[in-house]
């Protein structure tokens, strides 16, 4: 390859600062170093947690950096040791890596990486990178930075995908449509005939809806302030709609009596403290189990400890439980299978250009998802 | 019987009014009604749960009461319709029922019958009773109500046991033992070879140690701020002994550095909301489960987000996940096959007569049970 083993100088969406728009900028995206790969990527989406970081975590200490991290794209090199990608290959970048040696990745029960950009609990955002922009160190976002035309990634984070899939679809597999599709399946492990409750009808809850359905949920119900989410939810398979809006008493409550009692599995879909206390409150007692999805950790989440004591079970998901190198080449297959629905999370095409404008749809909910095209196949 | 069929009078404690002593008095205590038992209280405990009604719960409209949850006897008769047991058999009341028909009762995943005395989330410790007192009708506690001579139970939240059994030993089994067992073995499902933490060293949690050694833990760390407990904790299980006193870290960094990130399970046998925090953010990422076992409801249990999304869960045990009339008469087994420690419990044997005595030595942390005798056996 002409580019392989030298700096390569393309553009990306930089975030100098906290709070402000994205500034497309040339940037020098490095080569892959011992164990990495340097990536085209193609298409991404844009998903809450980039709008997070932006506009929330606002960690000290965590710009400038490339955010993006629901991408697809192309091996373009490969640094030394690398033997399971070349050049050519389709891949996703993958938020989690799965180095397959640490007893995390050993362990059937979790999917949290010992040898993740996080390193532990206090889960950072940012790691070292490869980017340089005007001189300056440029951090890499979720170990992914997928709003630049070119990205370096450590191989353990990278799954090699069928040659047949879209890239500018299952982007989307990167991150939300796993995160929620997982949650149900993997983490809340819904049951046959049970159930459920999605609060939060974004790309990640309609996603839920969708693992519910697979799962063989007999109900689910579709949560969110927003009636026009309502017609979208049952797309996915949501048996009702309930909008908090349309009554006086807490939601729970609401559930509580539409079930006989509360859901079997509940999901928070939304990163509101306030709304994960009212998903586990609207749990059955005995052993309803609440998942926490939607990604915050500004505030504590609270409840009484009769709620856990009467038997309601919580947890949380990453990446929907998913390992991640196995399980993104599934969903891109369950996708080509038709199995797993990507297309219909899809409201918006535009190009990296136009990702202000794409992160403003966002936040003011007038999208499920917008992909992005980033760089030409 | 003579007394078949006609009200009792006899010697019980009533608690008159929250934050004062116990006063004895002689109470009448009407025949059992269709599906109740009258039962001779032979021997009770007193347990946290007792203080806390009087000191800390304090519900209005929760006096005259007859305190008193964890106790034996011999059925002395019984009403209309009931089958199962009759006068001379060896029980235990129940604090939570087994109907054996609801939906709770038909899935093996939980033990609380919605039969119970509570009736739902909203925990109600008191009931109607067949106590009256200088012409005042006496609420029963916890369905039971064992600081009395005779008291009168429905058939389903009774449990008979081994003729074989010793009523001022067995009597624990009523409450704190198989609450702390049961939670380590039936509710965090200890595996083999892990590593727990137990927070507080009341019976509630000795027993709790005793249930994690049960389940094949390989290191069972004990924790509590009274020194004095290290000893009795090794008794029943423990191999190490961390007072968080100790130490200027937080506990759950400390265990956290013992443990190469954390313990499997811990467990939380306080009742203490900030203990409940520190139980949970002690577990290891990924897989920790951490269950609250001691009893309060008066404040919030909050954590970080994060903490679950990591890969912790949190549950509650509620009379240690014992579907109770099946359980019950399973631990006084297991005490009679020398499986399950009673004895090494009982620090104080007393008379009904000095229960404010009994209730002063578990206010000063002074004992870890005293067993009463109520009425000759």
């Amino acid at each position: 390859m002409a580019t392989a083993g030298k700096v390569i100088k393309c553009k990306a969406a930089v975030a100098w600062e906290p709070n402000k728009p994205l500034v497309m900028e040339e940037i020098e995206v490095a080569p892959p170093e011992a164990n990495e790969v340097r990536i085209k990527i193609v298409a991404t989406g844009i998903c809450h947690t980039d709008l997070y970081h932006l506009y929330e975590g606002m960690d000290e200490g965590g710009f400038p950096a490339v955010l993006g991290h629901e991408g697809a794209g192309i091996i373009e090199s490969v640094g030394p040791g690398v033997t399971e990608f070349q050049p050519g290959d389709k891949v996703i970048p993958l938020i989690i890596p799965q180095c397959r040696e640490c007893r995390f990745c050993k362990n059937p029960n979790t999917n949290q990486c010992e040898k993740g950009w996080d390193g532990g609990d206090d889960v950072k955002v940012l790691a070292d990178s490869r980017f340089t922009c005007k001189g300056k160190k440029v951090l890499q976002f979720m170990g992914t930075s997928t709003f630049s035309e070119y990205t370096v990634v450590n191989q353990m984070a990278v799954a090699k995908i069928d040659t047949a899939a879209p890239l500018d679809k299952v982007c989307l597999l990167g991150c939300g449509i796993s995160t929620g599709y997982g949650a149900a399946v993997n983490t809340a492990k819904v049951d046959p005939g049970s159930t459920c409750a999605v609060f939060g009808l974004g790309a990640v809850g309609l996603a839920a809806v969708m693992g519910c359905k697979a799962a063989g949920a007999k109900r689910i119900i579709a949560v969110d302030i927003n009636p026009e989410k309502a017609e979208k939810a049952k797309l996915f398979g949501a048996t009702d709609f309930v909008n908090p809006k349309d009554h006086s008493k807490p939601i729970s409550q609401v559930l509580s009596e539409m079930t006989d009692g509360g859901v079997d599995f509940s999901l928070e879909c939304v990163g509101n403290v306030g709304v994960m206390r009212s998903a586990l409150e609207s749990c059955v007692r005995g052993w309803g189990v609440s998942v926490l999805v939607g990604w915050t950790d500004l505030y504590d989440v609270a409840t009484r400890p009769l709620q856990l004591i009467a038997g309601r079970k919580w947890k949380g998901s990453l990446f929907g439980g998913f390992k991640s190198k196995d399980g993104v080449p599934q969903m891109v297959k369950g996708y080509l299978d038709k199995k797993v629905k990507v297309d219909e999370f899809i409201t918006h095409n535009m190009t990296l250009d136009q990702v202000n404008d794409a992160i403003e749809l966002m936040k003011q909910g007038k999208c499920i998802r917008s992909v992005l095209s980033v760089s030409p196949q």
